[in-house]
């Protein structure tokens, strides 16, 4: 769902990001969708379904697509491939116009777009886990060997150093790293199902291997109805998201006064008191994660869904993934910025 | 967390109601805020806490207030009160600068302009239900007599008719119309504890009063930590959308071919199969309700809100609580037009 | 669902409650079965559809079940109910036969019963508020002139007292126990709806009220499909839950060393470190405060209730409800052990 | 949280499942921590921490140890491992006595014997899954070639075959399958951290190494703090549910009379309409879909694992992760049954 109070301003950026919300856009979203259809008309062609001529004709028609004029009729078809397709093949000769997007259907096309964006944002979020990584890093060069009193169960344990808590973080945030290789294998797929999630006419086979390689994308069985991949991505972004979420529990706990374990540059001011640096980043990396954490418990509802396609447990997967994505990237901007933020840490002398 | 995805039009307003956004708007949400320090300078005159000029003074800044050039530092505090105030005392003399918000804090502010969001949504959100519920007394009075099977568990059970669903979808929006009135009560309460949720000074509770009673809210005690009424707004809102859902889901099965029982206008079309009439409101009225319930499950997260003032736990309020009125508007929005689009409904002769 | 390992006592009673578990035990929800057939026959007979000797032949049976010798055949009719009524209609005459049951359904029965299993576990719960708030005020009493650093977004904010935080939980939980009574009478109506929800045949009004009057319920519309009330004692428990959650987390911040702003009998030992003194129960009550909230946002899915009842929707409340009732229970039980534990709390000297 | 209601039989087995409750009672559980710790005993040895002697005094009081005696004070302590460790030196030297648990802690104990749980768990599911495999596979060559209507957002798309709608409930149910081998990869892993979660000390490594050997587990770095793993077994169970949800819904959705495209043996009986036979088990998949997927939601809070060990983040994993485990294992047992019971299915001629 939009959130009109996130986007006022009125909070800054902290429950955004422009550059993941960017992937999620109309022009990137878009883009995605005419790259599948130029795909599928070069597939329709190199498959003799289309002669080369009525193909050119459709790929003049993708090539000259204006994004910024498209006005969908989405509100009545629930997404705007019905009217893309409608506004693609108008005023096209019958031939050329069978050559766009003969034989796939609207799920073809979104779950294509949304792999593709899927993956923008594994690439830019892991750019950014690479950055905290060296940052942490630096942290650890400067303050490893400094005392810090270890805690389990909010309780004083045993004294140890900055290393064991920063080595900690850089553990679980580069196991989340590791994860990518397996989640872009899982998530980088084409959907290529038709109507009703079949591949049985002659040729589909041949035009769905030709329009998975031109995007890149495994070849897979049809996946309508089989959204593990979709939950998969959900449940690494509440990894992620969790893991920054830890971390910005932790960095809030130091900073108490009388613990006194961190300093921090640009904690946030109060109206009341001026003396006050509150820890904003750390707290609402906590409050991201735990948003991205239920979230995950509303996105796996969309496994329950229906027959060969479900308008509602569909939609579920749009009403939460971009908004986790987003979401995660927010936490691990900030989280940027709180820990090359870190003045000092471990426990004063 | 925004959903950039939800606001590109390539869904319509699926997803979205702009009338709902607008109350979370930064216009409507710095109309509240700067309610509430009006009422709060008025307060501190009225006390004798400011002299009658300090507070002309005040005021004046505060009726001159230019909502559409503020520029918050919303990122560094993570709210906009603090560069708000900063902005409205610069250029201020000592005096009337200190008519303006002395003893309020942020946590005042913004939770009493969310009260005042959150009582203007329900309003909007009580006609919408009173025209639905005038639709559907509508249907019953074209269609009440018509036969239609009753099914419990998904199974045929006895002959009714139409009359038996429509009331009790009535009955179900009914219950929720009939919340309100305790709903806005619990909820209309003024939050003043200024630094750390007292109000223990001379004349605090003397302010307060004036306040509350500037606004039209009730005086409580303060409630900085006490979140109820907060998670008892999305209460409201996850059985108004639940209702709704489950309206959505009868249509849905209602509208099954070899089924017949409903007969719609303006189903959504498909690119593949141009015969379909896709029941998009109904489906899309029960990932609404599913996404709302489950955010409740978030929501409630922030009754966890440690000590006197928790950025976590008060951060999850506005990642839920907004959306999910959005969320309820458009479902609400939906299913006006999908009862109002009924063309027949009941066991086809 | 069930979880094996929290009733293997290796957790001792840290996640289940004993007493509050007993009101969902097949005992008790027989005992609430039996009574709500015992007035329904005996509404029968008052309204002349069964003669007295066919009530008291039934009424016998009723009086003479044998709830420990009782086997259902649940797997197959997903509830007690059928093999019930079959149970006790066993070797009867016709008649008395038909003096059970006859005009209600399983859902009548089932729902009733959870009525008034609900009602008594919120008297367990509210009798256990009231002993932990006489707890808050024997803390106050003794401690409430201790200074203790008042803190806002985990940052020390001004020094205050001890009764500033005590007073904040007190409210807390005042605020929950204010709620009971409008509780008590959304949930503690009847269930009469017979096969598909209506009451519509002569007599059926007349009927419902009788057995109304005879449980001590109200009677109001059927609420076979309207779950509204279900969700609310969610609700109400989620609250509750929260409540405590916020005073546990509270305390097990206050019980940091470096702050030891509190000092407990009876922490949880270390099998590593013997010097230690875990909060643990201030620990679990945030871990089953965070599982009720949670819980919650899968109990809301439940008012999405197909056509005129639903098996799936319904499994739903059984699913949370009882374990959200235990859970609150439990950690009401530890608040009060952990608020009696209490030696000290305020600022060290 | 327990459930006393769903152990009941009121609900025969329809909410539990005893074979997975098996793996998480306390003769399994305590039958890993011993073997944890006899393992513990012989890694010392090998490394000359303790000697043979003493060992074998600590061995002997480990094959000696009667779990049926045990009797732990788990309250106190949140969990058993203490007065477990306690109870087994007890009456020893203290050479022997030293030869048990020195050098691990609490955590190392209880992780490594919910992971040989949870590996128990994925055997026993995954059996369950290769069946109901070889049921579809049955069901397929009995009726694929029958004709089915495709539907697609609920409503009738384009005629196919039986096969179209039984090799989707397939390759859905093999695609958890084959996620196995890397989840058995990422969970099959020995905790070892000690007090604090650190391996430092000359020889830990090589202690660490002998107990995974021993246990059959693979040795990472410590993750105290990183748990992924436990969250990530939540998401397979979750994505396992869901696959058994989405075919209860499907068929649940052909049992519909009107479109009577499946016929079942064994449906549930109504108390009012005898002539009901209601698709219990498809609905009850269903709903423990949607309370697995919720409880997704709540397990990855647990993510936020303050410090070096958190008690109210990792008591998130044991309210959730058994209750996932014995529902889906729950709905794997239905779907057995519920494949197992097709008499028909298709289109009626």
């Amino acid at each position: 769902m939009t959130n009109a109070m996130l986007c006022t301003g009125l909070f800054g950026d902290l429950f955004r990001d422009a550059e993941i919300a960017r992937e999620y856009g109309a022009e990137a979203l878009l883009g995605h969708m005419i790259a599948f259809e130029r795909a599928w008309t070069g597939a329709l062609a190199a498959n003799g379904i289309v002669t080369p001529a009525e193909a050119e004709g459709a790929l003049a028609a993708l090539a000259g697509f204006d994004a910024a004029a498209f006005r969908p009729q989405s509100d009545r078809d629930g997404m705007a491939v019905p009217s893309l397709i409608a506004q693609l093949r108008a005023g096209l000769a019958t031939g050329p116009a069978r050559a766009i997007h003969s034989g796939a259907t609207s799920q073809d096309v979104i779950d294509t777009a949304l792999v593709l964006a899927g993956l923008s944002v594994l690439a830019l979020l892991e750019a950014r886990l690479a950055r905290l990584l060296a940052l942490l890093d630096g942290v650890k060069a400067d303050f490893g060997m400094a005392p810090l009193m270890a805690r389990t169960r909010m309780q004083a344990a045993l004294p140890a150093t900055v290393a064991l808590r920063v080595d900690a973080w850089a553990r679980l945030l580069q196991a989340q790293m590791s994860r990518l290789p397996a989640l872009r294998e899982e998530l980088g797929k084409v959907q290529i199902g038709g109507a009703i999630g079949q591949r049985e006419a002659p040729g589909d086979e041949a035009v769905a291997r030709h329009v998975a390689e031109a995007l890149g994308l495994r070849l897979t069985p049809v996946w309508h109805g089989e959204r593990s991949a979709m939950v998969s991505l959900g449940h690494w972004l509440g990894l992620a998201a969790g893991a920054l979420g830890k971390i910005g529990q932790d960095v809030a706990l130091m900073a108490q006064q009388g613990l006194d374990e961190i300093a921090l540059t640009g904690g946030g001011g109060s109206s009341a008191m001026p003396h006050k640096q509150n820890p904003v980043l750390a707290e609402t990396m906590v409050a991201l994660a735990r948003h991205v954490a239920g979230q995950q418990g509303i996105l796996m509802q969309a496994m329950i869904h229906e027959q060969e396609r479900s308008g509602a447990a569909w939609a579920l997967e749009w009403l939460t993934l971009p908004a986790m994505a987003e979401a995660t990237g927010a936490a691990l901007r900030h989280a940027e910025a709180l820990i090359a933020g870190i003045e000092r840490i471990g426990t004063p002398g």
